[in-house]
């Protein structure tokens, strides 16, 4: 075993004895936890900003864009943000312990299930450095140990967070080994954490499509993943014009760089002359590109549509473009999202309620709507609290993941002295 | 690629494709396939076991032991009863479409949850032909399709089975290959199964410890597993001396050779002479070997008690066996279980209401009893109905996995033309 995998193996050694302390720990110890880290990380602003300028010099030398380097900054704002975000995951209800679904069985027996952490979570993820007090805050609070390998671009700011956080375990009496942070900016770190079932229960990644692809070829750990949205807004044939522009807008326009952005317009046919041109008037004013198919083209080329090519229908462009394409039917609307979706959010604006319910049933993705904006798709707007991501996965947890999909359920079983016969 | 992956990869998208088809049946539809599939089996019976003669024949020739030829044998009661047990899955609820959590949020959305199917199943089993029903029943009833991977040994039977219950499939309209059985013995089957991360949404292995931890080391699909049960019943100091005889006895010796039979009995110092001197001549008069740590062998060395060694606290031993251990506190008791145990039950039996409750709470098994057999730790004892198998992992399900295991859970968004601000 090289030194990488030796070093590995101890964190996952020591990330696994952790999750033991974790798991029993209360849940006033692991938010005096949480609060500690909020104060160390304001308190610590300074030195942090010191540790940050190391990678913003290194990336400037390595040639960064200036967005990266904008997302690798850590202005004041922005810590003062990630404190806030570990004070409210204090503020959260502890998931650990729930007792669900206790029944009496007829000899008597009561059994039900028991909310209890998934042990030990791997975060893989790039640049930006407060993923590290985010996944870590989430972990805790969820009680569960995580090792953190976050991008080398952001090495020493994110020692820097990691230290503190550690810290402010210690002074809650739990575990430092509970958050622990990859050192070595070695990319066959990454290798080792994905080979150690014995030590890590689940790999999350945050980032981009083709940090998700290398990690689940190469994992032998389950991964919770969203790889990316390619969301659709479906207008039906019984759709109110109105709501329909309101939904397409805002799906589109509201933010575009975002994973629930709509990205393809769907228009039942019978619908195409009504809507597509005030839908075409309201995105061509909010500066959105329209890629069209043909027969929208033949609505829209006057307001600037152009067309589509095929490779449109998948593409997420987290930008202000949109494809439109008018379907015949409602089917046709969801063959294409089967086809050309990514099974993040498809929603379908409708007056009827028997469609309505067999868009909920039959569209295979981790949130489907009705008469909803897909830029909804959202722990926080979806009431969790908190998000540590969103999986269009189908193990374990479909959707956005909050504290509920970082624990599993346990059976328990309280009897009087009963034998099986 | 060559033959048998390009025959898997055909295998997958057929079952990707049957996987779409069946999410959506109805549960009468799903029912008349598994009724056609109950009369199919009965009917052929002849047939069976023609097919089966051939897997004895050359089981015979390949000097199978008895006890495998045994397992492999399809007599006309076995045939009975997996025809009953798909009948008793149709009976079942159907899991599917089931709404859960539907909660207003402020801005008026109703949010929520819906069962759906997990998509396509791989399950790889041993001898027993029935599982090739079982498995299949259970995967249709949740809408899921399913690839089987039986024994060489059983392959005629196997195939037999399967096209009766393709057959029954396509009497209710439904798709055939939402169940097919692999049909080459090539071990490169397996292989090319355990990599297609696309078509197969997680593995189910059936078998002793040497498969399942094959399919660990080499699965790039998430697995659904218990590798063995190494139960503990734990005699706390303020135990019902009768309740702990009669749940030793009966997690031991109730039946020897499965997975949540007893195999380690602890037992607090404060009980000792109390308790193991019954127990002691209890076991004895069942036949139960008795390996004895040294103070329980000072109680147990009159009545036939043997010393254990260190190998003991980690054998399943499937067999009229016992370990016992004497603990100076629940806290040793506990420590031992995490230490030697394999997470998959652990009852506590005490009359002590604090101690019941943080044995509960801290013993991280998947099924954690108070004063019951651990003899109950099985899907139907539970209620769920039937039992695709248990499972001692933590991502996505834990203990009996009956069909709500084998579904997960989609948001779903009702709204009344919502905007996000």
């Amino acid at each position: 075993m090289d030194l990488v995998q030796q070093e590995m193996t101890r964190m996952g050694q020591q990330a696994r004895q952790a999750a033991r302390q974790l798991a029993r720990a209360s849940g006033a110890a692991k938010n005096a936890a949480l609060n500690a880290m909020t104060d160390g990380l304001i308190r610590n602003t300074l030195h942090l900003q010191r540790e940050n300028e190391k990678d913003l010099l290194a990336g400037r030398e390595k040639g960064l864009s200036a967005a990266m380097l904008d997302r690798l900054t850590l202005t004041n704002a922005r810590i003062q943000g990630m404190a806030e975000g570990i004070a409210q995951v204090a503020a959260l209800e502890d998931p650990v312990g729930e007792i669900i679904g206790m029944k009496p069985r007829p000899n008597g027996l009561m059994i039900g299930r028991m909310r209890v952490p998934l042990g030990v979570i791997g975060i893989i993820y790039e640049s930006r450095p407060n993923v590290t007090a985010d996944a870590a805050a989430l972990s805790v609070k969820s009680g569960n140990a995580v090792i953190l390998r976050g991008g080398s671009e952001a090495i020493h700011s994110n020692r820097a967070i990691a230290a503190i956080l550690a810290e402010g375990l210690e002074m809650a009496q739990l575990p430092r080994s509970a958050v622990q942070l990859v050192q070595t900016p070695d990319r066959a770190a990454v290798g080792a954490l994905l080979s150690m079932n014995q030590h890590v229960d689940v790999i999350i990644p945050r980032g981009g499509k083709g940090l998700i692809e290398r990690i689940i070829a190469e994992s032998h750990i389950p991964v919770i993943k969203h790889l990316h949205g390619i969301c659709h807004t479906y207008i039906d044939q019984d759709a109110d014009v109105d709501m329909a522009i309101k939904l397409t807008l805002n799906g589109k326009m509201q933010r575009t760089g975002v994973c629930n952005a709509t990205e393809t317009l769907l228009v039942h046919a019978a619908m195409a002359d009504t809507c597509l041109p005030p839908i075409g008037q309201t995105l061509k004013e909010a500066g959105c590109v329209m890629r069209c198919c043909p027969e929208t083209l033949k609505r829209l080329a006057p307001l600037g549509g152009i067309p589509a090519t095929d490779e449109d229908w998948d593409t997420e462009y987290l930008d202000a473009i949109l494809s439109i394409r008018v379907v015949a039917s409602m089917d046709e609307a969801m063959d294409h999202i089967e086809r050309h979706g990514s099974q993040h959010t498809d929603t379908i604006v409708t007056r009827d309620h028997a469609r309505a319910m067999r868009f909920l049933r039959e569209v295979d993705s981790s949130s489907v709507m009705v008469n909803a904006s897909t830029r909804f798709s959202d722990g926080f707007e979806y009431g969790l609290g908190a998000e540590m991501g969103i999986s269009t996965d189908r193990l374990h947890v479909r959707g956005p993941v909050g504290l509920e999909g970082l624990t599993t359920l346990k059976y328990i079983v309280l009897g009087a002295g009963q034998t099986r016969g």
